[in-house]
């Protein structure tokens, strides 16, 4: 097990890459970052939460993928920086600001210095990567877009809620009817997220035990990724954020109920059924894994200690491992076929 | 002596008008709003030393006179906020971002609703107000203009520096030859301002010992103000910020080198001459007063504990209420003569 503080190494191509949202997919990707090389690991995460408060840009999956991968997270809170103040906070709501949206003192530096940098012109991206090199992270991490998609909630009232609105705000109680992915149809995928889809030096595509429809659904939703993931060479595998009927963290469980969707893992994997090439499904759900028409690898996927994370990393990519020997052999006969 | 945390007294109009720049000018403004009535002070506060930084606009002299009055502000350091954090700060320095200017975590608050206020078409009179209510400040304060004045310093090496450029980053180094308030002749003197100068309600004017180029002059600069000030009905006296050949703080006497005036108090006097009817000067120096030609008041003017505010607080109001009598039957003689 490497330790997270490495010497500095050099930038190279990534071997894996990773989709991912917030809390959940961060996990993972955590995993992923540790047992793999410097540089070795791509995350491409959901931008669809981002949005403007107070006239900074605020990226909640971004700096959740950006804390975890730096060490710098909040266990005890399982969200924000480790150690974060609140003397902004407190100050705001003595003078009457809006305090709905928790600003933690050193957190609010991360949205300044982002808002300050794309004010300069800047892309996402490049904010995003000079962001990360603070912070010494050795992955590439990517913004699923630099132009703005906006994850909107239809909820059964008949309003359209914007996506922090519902999950900060209205703490996912409203009862939602679909999403939407506001600006996605003008959006351009993060172009070295499409490169490496093509890359010869990628192994394995793993998509995160995020929500599917409000985190992975936002990235699947700009044109040409989910063509692009269908065509790509090497392996998609996904790990079932669903785990005995319930999702680990936050609403999806809520929003399948809501969407009746059944409350399984079939369910997951159904819905990236086009371009998926394996799925793993946690030991609880054994009994789901013959219903399934793909490889499937049954263990433990719910991740407590940063071992779980590990050995879920791991778990994945022997995985993916396997299903790639399977899939050169299959695009070999596809192509002697034609 | 009263304490400063009184009771809801109902909104009233002032008596007392002091004319205030940043920490010097507040001493004696929380001596005079210790002693008088709630809502028996106004306080005219200087605005060229606002800037925009991060896109948040920053009124420098406002807060201190804010954290001043509401007793929130950090004695140990002469300025910002009491028990002040910097979580902010240090995590911006280790993104890479800008922090030559200190923003303390609950300092950043200020800033950030005053800047959502002024967003949202609110005047610069009207976010302050707002502001010094939230924090049960019992006293007008009005910033010298709802338009913006900026202080520039016109150096001896060639440059204009911007006041906070000049006064932080630079730490008053450069030697200056002169001062200019980019937007003075454009801008409206605040209307409250202006009114009580006319009010029969008012009884004297304090200009506080502020730095008379770069706290005083800016409000001077406006069109109006200075004439408003030599028409008005009642006393308008100032204290000396020079005591014994120094400035108590700041780059008074280093300007007045600089620009070959002597530092002394009569300079002081001089540079108000126009509209001032009586000054005060430190018992240091009481052998300048005979040189003065209007009524000079010669005591403690150093303010170190709460009880100099006070004492130089009533002193200033008794030696205008002296002034006033012989201003209302100067001016009954004048209109008789007239």
């Amino acid at each position: 097990m490497k330790d997270i503080v490495r010497n500095n190494a050099v930038k190279s191509k990534p071997r894996v890459l990773a989709l991912s949202g917030g809390i959940g997919g961060a996990k993972l990707a955590l995993g992923l970052y540790r047992i793999l090389d410097p540089w070795d690991l791509a995350v491409v995460v959901n931008t669809g939460d981002d949005f403007e408060h107070f006239g900074l840009h605020i990226a909640p999956d971004v700096d959740t993928l950006m804390y975890t991968l730096s060490g710098t997270n909040n266990t005890e809170l399982g969200w924000g920086r480790a150690g974060e103040t609140w003397a902004f906070l407190e100050q705001l709501k003595r003078l009457g600001g809006e305090t709905w949206f928790q600003l933690g003192d050193g957190d609010l530096a991360v949205h300044l210095q982002r808002s300050e940098s794309l004010k300069r012109g800047n892309t996402l991206s490049t904010v995003t990567a000079d962001l990360f090199h603070h912070l010494e992270i050795q992955a590439h991490v990517w913004p699923m877009s630099d132009q703005p998609v906006r994850t909107m909630i239809d909820a059964v009232d008949g309003r359209e809620i914007p996506f922090q609105n519902y999950f900060v705000q209205e703490k996912c109680e409203p009862e939602v009817s679909g999403f939407r992915f506001t600006g996605a149809g003008d959006a351009l995928p993060n172009a070295s997220f499409m490169e490496l889809l093509e890359d010869p030096c990628l192994n394995a595509i793993i998509v995160c035990p995020s929500n599917p429809y409000v985190s992975v659904d936002p990235m699947l939703a700009i044109p040409g990724v989910r063509a692009a993931l269908k065509a790509c060479h090497v392996p998609v595998i996904a790990v079932s954020p669903i785990v005995g009927g319930e999702a680990i963290k936050g609403p999806t469980a809520k929003m399948m109920r809501e969407l009746n969707i059944p409350v399984d893992p079939l369910s997951i994997a159904r819905h990236y059924a086009d371009f998926l090439d394996g799925f793993i499904l946690d030991d609880a759900d054994a009994h789901h894994a013959d219903s399934l028409e793909i490889p499937t690898l049954v263990t433990r996927t719910v991740m407590q200690t940063l071992e779980d994370r590990d050995a879920l990393a791991r778990d994945s990519l022997s995985f993916a491992q396997r299903l790639k020997a399977d899939k050169s052999l299959n695009t070999t006969s596809a192509k002697r076929a034609s």
